[in-house]
Order: structure tokens, then sequence, then C-alpha cells
């Protein structure tokens, strides 16, 4: 039953097969949306390279090469949500008495939108349960966000000062998300958009 | 081997027989400071009215009798680590541009010590991963805390800003005590409540 190598294969429970799939300069894009999926499907402790591997339709071999270790699989995967490449030069590069407004809207449209909410949630929830995945939080995903943010700082204490901005954002997408604490929860984004943007500004931008 | 009713009994694994134990006033306080304990360690699923009844040296009945059922030991047990009916009265009862500062530093008290930390984390452990655990969160706790804060302010949405200020204390918690992101993580608690307190002030005391 297996598939023969010199063509294409009968699918089977409706995905290509792996050897249509296995290469191909989509392959890196494919492993970490599934890796998304599976982190934010089964949890940290669950997720496997074999099994991300199985759900991206490729060898395990093709994850460690372009990833390692599961660890960095699930920063990567983590990184992804978030897309500070692209995002902090947009944010940091505005006009300087915004950035507070232009932060809270980004953090906040990160979790509003559902695709890229449940992986960060299952980060989260990973992050609170295992000493693993905290480290991995710790490890990657601070020091290549918050960091970056902080080179960019001109504030005194800049990286406890991006802490305690992305604490405010970490424990609002709790209370809205996870506790669902009610006004919170249900209240247009603008608000607290409006609210929280002259904190984040304080933090971030006052001398 | 039963220990006899009518006088002290010999101790058994350094605990008090339950015969010596399990009436009298402090039986309520017992029941709270096992059940903190047993969530603390256990987490929300694996812990039971019985267990807490058996870290307690009580019958599971006076458990029933004193909270009903584990969601409301739960929820007793949480708000025993805030003592809110201790503490709100004067947070909110001092002069009022300083409010900032005395919840932040309530707040970060309570954090700080660690016989209080430990069952917060299992709490907030718990409402991250079990639905039943949110729920109690977001039904007693934050209506017994933030709706009584609410109750006592002087501005517009005055729940959705209390919720604002939890938000950002409840991030804090989980930068500083979990992820353990550094600086933040070792940094005096001092220089956390300076920089907070005017956030907390401005939603909670501004117009």
């Amino acid at each position: 039953m297996t598939p023969g190598a010199d063509g294409p294969s009968p699918r089977r429970r409706g995905r290509p097969s792996r050897t249509a799939r296995s290469t191909g300069p989509d392959a890196r894009a494919r492993i970490l949306e599934a890796a998304r999926t599976e982190f934010a499907e089964r949890g940290y402790d669950r997720t496997s390279v074999r099994g991300i591997a199985r759900a991206a339709d490729v060898d395990a071999a093709l994850v460690h090469h372009y990833f390692g270790t599961k660890d960095e699989v699930f920063a990567a995967a983590v990184e992804v949500s978030f897309e500070p490449a692209l995002v902090i030069p947009g944010i940091l590069g505005g006009p300087s008495e915004d950035m507070g407004e232009r932060l809270a809207r980004y953090f906040i449209g990160v979790w509003e939108n559902p695709v890229s909410r449940a992986p960060l949630l299952a980060i989260l929830r990973s992050a609170l349960t295992h000493e693993a995945a905290a480290n991995v939080l710790r490890g990657f995903v601070l020091r290549r966000l918050l960091e970056r943010i902080a080179a960019e700082l001109d504030v005194p204490d800049p990286a406890f000062r991006a802490e305690l901005a992305a604490s405010h954002m970490i424990g609002i997408a709790i209370m809205r998300y996870v506790i669902r604490a009610e006004p919170l929860a249900s209240v247009d984004p603008e608000k607290i958009i409006e609210m929280v943007a002259p904190t984040l500004q304080r933090y971030l931008g006052d001398r």
C-alpha cells in the first residue's frame, strides 16, 4: 500500500500524499501552519515533531532541518503569530507620540483574529503549566520580540518597560479571551485601545 | 489502633487525630488552608472535596456544610488569598490620589508572599486550562473582588476600568512569577509599584 515514488499517488483521508508535498518552496510555511494548529489543539506536551510532520505531510527530518528541536518549532510558531520582523518597524517607526496606540492596536488585532488567537492561547496555557514551554517563551520569544522593541526605545530601563507593556497586553488577553470577564470580554476593541494606549505610551515613550 | 474519643490521642504522621480535630472553631480556617494547599499542589482537576477534608482532618460533610460544592470551596480559597473584605476598605478608603499606589502595593504584596502566591498561581493555571475553574474565577472572584472595588469608584465604566487594572496585575504576575522574564522577574517590587501605580490611578481615579 506504500505509494510509489515516481508520480502522484492516490490520496488518503483527503490529504495529498507525502510524496507529492514533501518538497517544494512552501514546505516551511506548511510546517509552521501545522505546528500552530498542533500546539493549539493538543497543547505543548502532546505535540511532537513527528505529529507536526504528519500534519504538514512532510518527513520529520525536514522539520528538524528547518527548525531543529520541538522547542525551536514552538518558538517559530509563536513568532509567526506576531510577525515581529514585519510589524515592529511599523510600530516603532511612526511618530513617537502615537507609539502606544499603534502597539495597543497591533496587539489587540492579533488577539481579535481567531486564527492568530488560538495558537497564542495555546502558548500561554502551555507556558503556565509546563516549565519547558515557559522556558521557550522566556528565551526565544521575549528575546526576539521584546528585546527588539526595547532596543529602539529612548527611555531608562527599556527592557523592564517593554515587559511592563507586554504584561498588560497579556493580562488583557487572559481577562478578555480566557476568563471572559464582563464587560471587558464584550467591549468594543477600540475602547480598550483608547484606555490602554496612554499606558503603553507612558511606559515606552516617557523618559 | 483507633484513638479514643475522650482525650488526647496518639498522633499519627505528625497530625492530630481526626477525632481531636474534626470539630472546634478553627475547622473552617483549617479547611480553607487545606483547600489552598490542595488546589495549589494538585491543580483544579485532581483536587476533590474528599481530599481537602482528608488534608484538613475533618469529615467531607463538614466541608460541604461550610462551603458547598468544590467550586465554592475553590472560590473561598481564592478569596481568602485576597482578603477583599479586610483590604478593600483600606485601599479605597484612603486619599483618592494615592489609590493606584495602594492597590499596586497590595497586589504585589500578595504575589510576593510565597504562601499566598502558590494558590493564586494554581488558580490562574486552572482557569487557563479548565473551563470550570475559569467559570469560578469569572463568577465568584470577579464579582466579589472587582465589583466591590468598582462600586466605590467615581469614574465612567467602573467595572471595565477595574478589569483593566486587574488585567495589568495578572499580566505582571504571569511575566514575573511564571514566565520569569528578566529583568521584570528580579527587579525590586518597589520599582514595579512606582511604574504601575500611575496606570492604576488613571484607570480607577481619572474621570
